[in-house]
């Protein structure tokens, strides 16, 4: 007998996998989290019963988020991540040396403690001593004002619902421009613009709203929500396409999805969005 | 009671669409042809049983096979495709005045005859003079000595299995080749790079066996094995990147996906393909 998870959207969508076994199941006070092994695609997280990443794909989405601001940034120091909790970002982020802090704040410890469990593959640097693991509430984190401000801020969540609600408005982008220092980049994750225009386009307004600057990136992320998934950067003056380039030659060789062409490609607007965005 | 219908790809991961009606059933000499009206994706076309287009994600697809050398061929008068029998190519070819005739060579006269039934919102151009409709075997079609050269081709079959598995072989491709123009540009659907790597690697190198070059080039099409699509192309002397300004201004105030900028993008390689494609 086989079993299969399925993720609906809309009523109407769905995207299932064949499954092997489960391999955590709990529900924090946040959300429920599952850690499941798929026959295609690996070890598999899920929040509130949504996807959330694989072993197979999660390459797409981490390098994506991590690489294009920590190429562009003009100094590289001080890292936050806001989510983030499966450890693939704060991995993607760790392999640039001149990296010398990472605050990575996740709200829910269960998260953390499945992934560190479960998904070793993809969370390889738990044990780097630049990284300080912080359980606590982004939003929170970002007005405190002892915090000190960083070279790139990173938003790692999940959906607009449950505990991620609160990293999709005005305020926390608000929050996360003042945590910038000048020549830094912000990125965060911004739904499919498919499956999800309506909200793809809100988030991207509300942060050209906060930063002057907004520059959706696009890519493909087969576990989500119609396979396009997109993110969006805003930076305090930063060119997106002047990459460093000896950033890039160290992390190219090994890379599985990002590279320069990739980057610079990725920030191609799909016509529908543009005009959009053009109010058209 | 909800109807549904998944596609399962090696027995392990599926896409599945919330079904309203079942417009067309049928079985040809070649494949079985349905046309389904689904609640997310509108009116969606499948051949034997995998779905190959529908209402809400098509224009991708189309835009991104008619487009990228319909903007790029040195003269554009003469345009062959092969397959495409929902129409949704010869429509986005035909949008260039410049197009003299199309010819459309499509194996199966069954997918014509349910895409002109129920599919009308996708094949808009079947009444446009300069469409020559042929049913016939696109493979002998390019080895007829009688068939004039062409300023495209582009080849928009289906999958590697059924009817189309001769579209995906060397002799094929030299096919296609005899019948460019010098100045021509020649394109092909080539898989997901992610489900079906290793098809889509062979087909990219046995194209570059061919013509000296190879470019494939990515997009979303949602409808699709993991989200994730190609195509590759590849000319007799074109610069893939020299797009005619004209014929793009026509073009992007009404395209859904294609403008200058997702051209340039979509040619970007994923790092693990260009890793592979250099043999590391």
């Amino acid at each position: 007998m086989a079993l299969w998870y399925d993720e609906v959207t809309d009523d109407a969508v769905r995207f299932g996998l064949k499954v092997e076994r489960t391999l955590f199941m709990g529900k924090s006070e946040f959300q429920t989290v599952s850690v499941i092994e798929t026959t295609a695609f690996g070890k598999a997280l899920l929040l509130d019963d949504l996807w959330m990443t694989s072993e197979r794909d999660e390459h797409v989405y981490h390098e994506l988020i991590a690489h294009v601001p920590c190429t562009t940034a003009k100094k590289l120091e001080r890292v936050l991540i806001i989510g983030g909790g499966d450890g693939g970002t704060a991995r993607e982020v760790l392999r640039h040396p001149e990296v010398r802090h990472v605050d990575m704040v996740e709200i829910d410890g269960m998260v953390i403690e499945a992934s560190k469990q479960h998904l070793g593959t993809i969370g390889t640097a738990w044990n780097d001593p630049r990284l300080n693991v912080v359980v606590g509430d982004g939003i929170a984190w970002v007005k405190d004002p002892s915090v000190d401000p960083y070279d790139v801020v990173i938003v790692d969540g999940s959906d607009p619902v449950g505990p991620a609600v609160g990293l999709f408005n005005r305020d926390f982008y608000a929050g996360c421009h003042s945590k910038l220092k000048d020549g830094g980049c912000f990125i965060t994750q911004s739904e499919s613009p498919i499956m999800l225009k309506d909200t793809h386009l809100e988030m991207i307004r509300t942060i050209a709203d906060v930063f002057d600057e907004e520059h959706p990136l696009y890519g493909p992320v087969p576990l989500y929500p119609s396979g396009a998934w997109s993110w969006t950067f805003a930076s305090k003056n930063v060119d997106r396409f002047a990459i460093h380039p000896e950033r890039a030659e160290r992390i190219e060789p090994t890379a599985k999805y990002w590279n320069r062409d990739i980057h610079r490609g990725a920030f191609a607007l799909p016509n529908h969005i543009r005009l959009a965005l053009q109010g058209k």
